[in-house]
């Protein structure tokens, strides 16, 4: 049985149910814009990942303004969203097993599919599905720019497991996988330069032992939201697998852009809207919203438009609103809250209330939009 | 659409996919019996907190080992517990606004529900709504007692409350809620003890007011996990909040008894099982479970019975293992996590996989309880 919705379309704003994760249609909309616009700016293909919103709603979205396709990290993710209609998906990770593997083979008959590699085993695994289920998979060889975390070291240790792919018949070599997670949120954009720029040394070399291995490089991808603009222009990167630029959240809003400012070529389009259930004493304000609804891995979520105001010290179930004392709502008001980290943030919700007009006294409930990935975990 | 579990009912141990949330189903049994018989060995009241388990299965199994009820946090998480059976559940927390608790109105006509108050507005807007749907609701007041989050100040102010609670004849006042949540956690007994000694100050104090004014106080609940010895032995606390002792976390066995060893009253039951999907370096192991698995906002998860492996670094979907070279497992390896934090991991779940003979060669799925209440945030 489904949980209800916390609002139906058509009711206005206030008629919402706490707490609930709201989607600033309008801002989400300008950011799929200006990604779009960037990306076609510059020649490089976007494949935005959808582990991010977890929602065939916004993948179609993404797609119907020049995306070519999705981003997953798991099976189950790849599975709701070529059940949800999207054509060509990339598992941007490794998978390990039979069970798995024969679930994303199975999946190759209705969709592109394409998964990444660093091992020899797995390259053996994946084709073994593939064979079994009389498809092919593009597969990417993933090496670590930086990230420490899955990969190969960029060279001939990649070029090797590109050529075991290449051997394969039921395996397409497609090209690498370099993806830096960490250099996303260093603060500034030197930092974020520099890491780039490392990892760039080593995609280059390995995209030209590949070329003369006679491997043909037809995807080299990776970056997000911190980094897509110095892969963007690097001449190595084609493919850009950013996520979090449709929501925004309140850790990439801490990083800095070239001039010391907060980066804001996006607008936060993400919400929690909480409402106080408790105001014991004039200086502490509680919220319904703890653990369970705002992921705290990356630092708390920061009222929005609540100067003097801080959330502070999360327990499951409530958030505990510090700062100056008049500044601070009362019993029953309610709040928007800028996720902290949006990705496992959404992963607590099951849908999207999409908010028309919202930060005006038009604001109304347009779109309810499952979160049809929310726990896909396998 | 809901989710396809990790494993059927009947499969060996070896064949659940991951990651998975595992119930090791005689922990679990015995920790239930351990809680039990304690509570009832001391002569308090056991209502155990389902906000930690969100499953009626298990709230059904707390109830047949003799406990009163269940708390919550939510008025969905009510609705979910009395649809599944249950029928007595204090929600142990404020609830404000007429839509909120119209619904926990509705409820009182299939379940006996009780809430807490920490305002006059809270008391008008309950009693108000138990008119609404001619009900009667018990309502606790509830004190601050040390935890700085809900709860007006032991003394005048609560016995003033309670008073208005006594005068509503839709509401019936049940007595004092008294929970410590920062007590939970402190590490050496002697600081649960000074900390829920402090906190008996003010209980007692109240009681004896209320008393003084006419009113008297059938419940004094609170405590939980970390403390509920203490409570139990007071002869002031006479029902028993505890959650997470079903379970027990990586957190909570960083709690120290008496002699300094750590906090063992109840077993392990609760783990999440992950593989290990990349291993490109000797010492860097790469599991599928990262902070959409486990939640970290109190530790990160440990490897169970994996002497020397350090599990860090999460990001969403991936979490890296570390440690001494020999011990680290292998691509395709699996292993069990105990949870950082057990209640907002479960959260991230749909279903418990309750595993029989856990730890034994003849480990297999016995059954599949959905977590019924996960997400339910209203």
């Amino acid at each position: 049985m489904p949980l209800p919705p916390p609002a139906q379309p058509g009711q206005s704003f206030v008629e919402i149910d706490t707490p609930a994760l709201i989607l600033d249609l309008d801002a989400f909309e300008r950011n799929l814009v200006t990604m779009a616009a960037y990306t076609q700016g510059h020649g490089v293909r976007l494949r935005p990942h959808a582990k991010t919103h977890k929602s065939p709603e916004i993948a179609l979205r993404q797609i119907a303004h020049g995306a070519v396709g999705q981003c997953v990290q798991k099976v189950s993710e790849a599975e709701i969203l070529v059940e949800g209609g999207v054509t060509d998906v990339l598992v941007s990770n490794e998978v390990a097993g039979a069970a798995k593997l024969d679930r994303l083979a199975k999946l190759a008959r209705q969709a592109r599919i394409g998964l990444c590699v660093d091992h020899l085993d797995g390259i053996r695994e994946a084709a073994e599905a593939a064979a079994r289920h009389d498809v092919v998979l593009d597969v990417l060889v993933e090496i670590d720019v930086g990230g420490r975390r899955c990969g190969v070291a960029p060279g001939e240790t990649a070029v090797r497991l590109a050529e075991a792919v290449a051997r394969s018949n039921t395996l397409r070599f497609g090209g690498l996988q370099a993806y830096h997670g960490t250099a996303q949120h260093m603060r500034s954009i030197d930092e974020r330069r520099e890491a780039i720029e490392r990892a760039a040394l080593g995609t280059r070399n390995t995209v030209e032992r590949l070329h003369q291995a006679g491997l043909a490089c037809a995807v080299v991808g990776g970056a997000g939201t911190g980094t897509f603009e110095i892969e963007s222009q690097s001449g190595i990167w084609n493919e850009i697998q950013a996520g979090s630029y449709i929501f925004m959240d309140a850790d990439y809003a801490r990083n800095r852009q070239a001039d010391g400012t907060p980066f804001r070529t996006f607008e936060h389009a993400l919400f929690i809207l909480t409402a106080v259930m408790s105001k014991p004493v004039p200086d502490r304000a509680v919220v319904d919203a703890g653990h369970k609804t705002a992921s705290v891995d990356s630092g708390m979520p920061m009222p929005f438009r609540r100067e003097g105001v801080i959330y502070t010290k999360p327990s499951d179930e409530h958030g505990v609103l510090t700062g100056d004392p008049i500044a601070l709502p009362h019993r029953g008001d309610r709040l928007l809250l800028i996720p902290g980290h949006c990705d496992p943030t959404v992963n607590l919700h099951d849908w999207y209330v999409g908010v028309r007009g919202l930060h005006t006294p038009d604001a109304h409930v347009e779109s309810l939009w499952p979160i049809a990935a929310r726990g896909a975990l396998t």
